[in-house]
């Protein structure tokens, strides 16, 4: 079976689509599937997008995507974010040199910048003689931090289903302070990731990254931790597709356990406790 | 205009749509829509649903709704959450318990526990020797939380495409370390909200929530506090939401000061810092 990075809805079945998740298509045929949909084909076509072309975006696009955005749940309707939206090529420049010089930030027509807000918080607690004792609290931030995730998974999704691609830019943690700066934020606010978005280069492939396989994400009525021999299948598959992608040839294991060594591994986020308390949030 | 709850894609328009999710049917007519699709109209209609049918799940539902879960995003690829699933009758009620009691939780077919998971990180990390000090940053926490969030909106929104509803269970927050023992869980790894899954009742109306007005969430090269006028516009049209579903009468304004108002407030969440470091999330 080959995969077609470029194929649309029309072209690839379910078990296409399953198949390049978990790149493992004998599991992908067993799957007994309930119905199939656009959404699903949506959101099981995911790939990151870095390369964008020239066209324009449409007038009420970015409205649009915001009334997704806002339509995901949010807890208690307590709406804890809030997003910026940055067109403006000079300041797209500075905050890709921020978020260690990824020139696609900079060349996508559209940056979004999550801020996990609890400013508006903040404000209606003066307004009605609060307290905000809560904002003191881990509980708060994971609220904010929730309910941003959610919005920004939603607009993601409705910007792929209009042809749009992009991509979460967690770098814009990196040097979280002077995002902060760039943009203004209040106290009580932070920028949790940013999102590029525009139409994909038509000359660019980008292919479906497979995913762990279920038998370690999804456990039934208890925990289970993971067979030895299923992270193993997970670095054989991907060793599979960074050789289709020329990419490095580390293993996913070690390239995870890589990622968070050690405090230099997390390029400035150590510092994101200690600024986070300086803005507002409580951490306790 | 009125905007029927059980209204299906055939009868409802884009402009109902955004009417509805905003109680704001002018603004709405303003907006130029790019495109309509499956996905924007599954994502605008969503409503949260505490009332199940009898209806059973079909099977290889809950592994297509994993599937479009482990397709979201994720954070240089470390896939820091999982997913327990809970059908056992007895297993639900006990967890509905330590959710503030909740009895859908107890009555819905599916209950979906999300885990940041960092174990498996901590596993890969013993596996090549290196020391997963980054396990110790709240750094390594956002990134589980976020990831752990994108996949479970995608679960939710791939469920609400098939007929399914549902509803976060923030409560799961509430006895952290019960629910935590009842799954099983090892250190590294916490259940951040449950989701319940089901038909939905068809003899109980639910409605879209309004949300604020995109000028307060939605901020243009800068951020910019939101306007009283606006906030007003939302307590006056959240009255009007709150009229029509017989609830109560307090002001969003107010209800959402009173939610984060002091350590009470916060239903037992105010212990969840001590408890996350206690299981090996380090939080600096």
């Amino acid at each position: 079976m080959t995969i077609d990075a470029q194929d649309t809805a029309a072209e690839t079945s379910p078990q296409d689509r399953l198949a390049a998740r978990y790149r493992d298509p004998p599991w992908a045929r067993t799957l007994a599937l309930p119905q199939w949909n656009e959404v699903l084909d949506t959101l099981l076509a995911h790939r990151s997008v870095r390369s964008y072309s020239d066209q324009p975006l449409p007038e009420g696009l970015l409205e649009t995507l915001v009334a997704a955005a806002q339509s995901a749940p949010s807890s208690s309707n307590l709406q804890a974010w809030s997003v910026v939206a940055v067109q403006d090529p000079e300041r797209k420049a500075r905050l890709a040199t921020l978020a260690a010089g990824q020139r696609h930030v900079a060349r996508a027509p559209l940056l979004l910048l999550f801020v996990a807000d609890q400013s508006v918080l903040r404000a209606v607690s003066r307004q009605h003689g609060y307290a905000a004792e809560g904002l003191d609290y881990l509980e708060a931030f994971i609220i904010a931090l929730a309910d941003a995730s959610f919005a920004a998974q939603n607009l993601l999704t409705a910007a792929e289903s209009l042809g749009l691609g992009g991509c979460y830019i967690g770098a814009m943690r990196n040097r979280a302070k002077e995002v902060a700066d760039e943009l203004g934020l209040p106290d009580d606010a932070f920028v949790v990731f940013g999102m590029t978005l525009g139409y994909p280069d038509p000359g660019v492939e980008t292919e479906v990254k497979p995913r762990l396989p279920q038998s370690i994400v999804l456990h039934h009525e208890r925990y289970s931790p993971p067979a030895p021999e299923a992270l193993e299948a997970y670095d054989e598959r991907m060793r599979g597709f960074r050789t289709d992608q020329r990419m490095s040839d580390i293993d996913w294991t070690e390239q995870a356990a890589r990622r968070i060594k050690d405090k230099a591994a997390l390029t400035g986020r150590d510092v994101l406790h200690a600024m986070l308390q300086a803005r507002g949030f409580g951490l306790r």
